[in-house]
This record gives C-alpha cells, sequence and structure tokens, in this order.
C-alpha cells in the first residue's frame, strides 16, 4: 500500500518548507518508507477536509489518515514496528516529547521573526492574504515588522541553542551515534529555513551547523537536496 | 560493600543542597542502592582530593571512585545493570544527555539569580569568603548585585520552563509515565532552591510545582524529608 502525504509547498510546487512536514520525511525515511508527497498550500483546506483539521502534515496509509508530525511518528513507530526504531524505547520517546516542545517553544518561535517575510516572498499567491492576516493577527503587528532587526535578533537565537551546543560536544546526534526522531524534530526547524530564505541562521564554526550538515546529507542527501538555499 | 558520597553540606551538616548532589542521591535511590553521605563543604577540597579533583558529588564504591554527576550516573547504570534502568536504553541516554545540559545552562542558571544571597547565608563560615569571591568573580558584580530584583527576574525564569509544561501536558514525567534521570537532573535544580531559600520559584498552579510534587514523594518522601523550606 503506498503513503501518501500532504505537504505544504509555496509558489513552486517543489518548495516544500514546512518544518513539520520534513519531521515527518525524515520520519517516513528512517522507516525507510516510499511516500508520494502532494503539494498543498495553506488555503487548500478542502483538499485535507477529510483528515477532519485543517494544517498538513497529513499522511494517508491505506484507510488510516493521520495528521500532526507527533501523532503520524508514533503511528508510523508502532505501525511499522519490525523497522528502525524511531524513538528507541519508551523512556526515548518520551524524552523525545521534551525536545518536540523545546523546538515548538523556543527554536521554532526564535526562526520565524528572522524568516517571516522570506516565507511571505515564497507564497503561492493565493496563500498570501491569509498568511499575512492570520500571523499579523497571532504577533499583533505587521509581518515587516516581526521581521525588522534580524541581524540583532539572531544573537538570542543563537544563544537559545547552547543547551544543544553542549550536547553536540559529547555525541553527533540528540539520539547519540545516529540520528532518530528527536533529531529529525529539531532539523526541520533549520530545513524550514534553508528551504525559504538566505539568511544564515547559523555562523560556521557552530556545532549546530555540523549537526545540521550531517542531517542534509542523511539520506542520501533527501533534505539537502530540496529546493532551497545552500546556507 | 557499602556506597559512601560526600555531598555538599551549609552551616547545619544536614542541610544538603547541591543540585548535583541531589542527581546523584536520586539516582542511588531508583537503582535501590542504600549510601552513606558525607558532609562537604566548598573549602574541604583536601578531603577529596583522592578523587583527583575539587568538586561534589563524589561517589566511592568499594574501589570505585567516581566524580562528576553524569559520570555518576553512567558509572551506577553499568555497575548496576541488573537493577532498574536510569535510562531507559542508548536513545534515552542520549536525550538524558540534552536534558543534562538544558537543566545546565536555562535551569540552573535562571534560579542562581533568585537564590544566591540565600544559599550564601547557609553556608558553613569557613565557606563564605571562597563562596563570595568565586561567585563574584564568575558574575563580575557583587552577590547583593546578581540577586537584586528577584521578584522581577523570576518572570523570565518561568516563562523558560514553558517547554517542560507543554510536555507535562501529556505525560506525568520527562521520562513518561515514571521518572527515570532526566526526571532527577532537572528536579536537582528545584532542590536545591528549597533546601536554602524560601523564594517561591513556582505557582502553585504551575504544571512543574505538580510534578515537582509528585517527584518530592518519591523513594519514600526522600527529597521532601530533607532540610529545607516547604516551598
Amino acid at each position: 500500500m503506498s503513503l501518501q502525504l500532504y505537504d505544504l509547498a509555496g509558489a513552486e510546487p517543489e518548495r516544500r518548507f514546512s518544518p513539520y512536514c520534513w519531521r515527518t520525511k525524515l520520519a517516513l525515511a528512517h522507516k525507510g518508507l516510499a511516500v508520494e508527497t502532494i503539494p498543498w498550500r495553506f488555503t487548500d483546506k478542502d483538499v485535507i477536509a477529510f483528515s477532519g483539521q485543517g494544517r498538513v502534515p497529513v499522511l494517508v496509509d491505506g484507510d488510516r489518515v493521520v495528521s500532526d508530525s507527533w501523532s503520524i511518528a508514533t503511528y508510523l513507530e508502532e505501525a511499522y514496528a519490525d523497522r528502525s526504531s524511531l524513538f528507541g524505547g519508551p523512556a526515548g520517546k518520551a524524552l523525545a516529547r521534551f525536545v518536540n516542545s523545546w523546538a515548538d517553544n523556543v527554536v521554532a518561535p526564535g526562526i520565524t521573526p528572522l524568516v517571516l517575510m522570506d516565507i511571505y516572498a515564497h507564497l503561492h499567491e493565493k496563500d498570501r492574504a491569509y498568511f499575512r492576516q492570520t500571523r499579523e493577527n497571532r504577533f499583533g503587528m505587521k509581518l515587516e515588522a516581526v521581521s525588522a532587526d534580524r541581524d540583532t535578533r539572531v544573537v538570542p537565537f543563537r544563544q537559545s541553542l547552547e543547551p544543544m551546543r553542549v550536547m553536540l560536544a559529547a555525541q553527533p546526534f540528540f539520539a547519540g551515534d545516529t540520528p532518530n526522531y528527536a533529531d529529525y524534530i529539531v532539523f526541520g526547524c533549520f530545513q524550514w529555513s534553508r528551504c525559504i530564505s538566505e539568511f544564515q541562521l547559523l555562523t560556521a564554526d557552530d556545532p549546530v551547523a555540523a549537526w545540521r550538515a550531517r542531517l542534509l546529507g542523511a539520506f542520501d542527501g533527501l533534505a539537502r537536496d530540496a529546493l532551497g538555499y545552500a546556507v
């Protein structure tokens, strides 16, 4: 049974920039599962109405429909239990949830103001008004104001990665010697930026950049070869 | 063979406030290992010179001497592999290292300015000059200045715990349904404060406070019954 993934796309169908969809695509690759990705835009709510909600990723596996990146990862771990584990056991899964929360509450919000206008610039025309309105409501200001002063704001963002940097001095991946879903969670945030922005989130000598490079090369360069910027 | 732990103490020998020693004491309890704790002060460098360094925790297990809380945890996991696991496997251990780094780089530095003068007030007389000098060198200001405005500074500290709070909405412990070393790592930071300060790090309705209460009660109230403040 072939798998299908509804995957956020920009104006160009091959520009796939959702951090959450990247988590899922790397999880599928980790499990060795081929997937057909279907480009989807923010305003294509009707296209995924069958999933009972309005956001991607949405995974279709035969007659199973799963949305939300964390739910998809736990679904894949159970449905394909005979394949390489995404979590390395119950404790690993529970701690991956903390990494998920850290990525969603520290890493992603740190990146958002740095790349928000770049996202906007890459959106399909039909998504622009929706994106501007929903994000300006969320932030209480114009997109342009959210994205101001990014050369200054990148400094505390880089500082916020210090827990990761200290960990990477002792091991190459969150999961140890080889990556697992915890790595894909955080990597998705960086890949999001890479797909739509030339902005340098990391300095070249940052251990986080070396970790990102290792994951860009994973699964025969799945993330590296995606349409984006070589930053 | 009985275990011995050199454990940081204040003026009162039973006031044991090191966050790192608490990590170790909970790890020992998790393994079901009895330990003799030996009160130690910052300036007792000669007493632990046999460990090859000058900080606690130092664990003596027969002819083995292990210092540094992370090294002690990994030692215990290997030496007592037949007992309840501290990590739940290699991926759990690798992710616990990230939690360790997050605790050391976010949680502990967030608590330090809130309780620094309370630590000082509880020190043995012989430690006070050493503590003041080393900490004032580290912070580049007087202890009193580091600790100023704690009612204001507690706000960003509480905010920095948001990744933990979101995780706790889904599961009772970092490790899932039951605690493991990842929980003890972070809990040690809160127990550190509880042993020397009346300051309210957390609001009563904070899910982090409920998690802390669960760990205060663990191992027959090992942490709850330690000399400290009922905060």
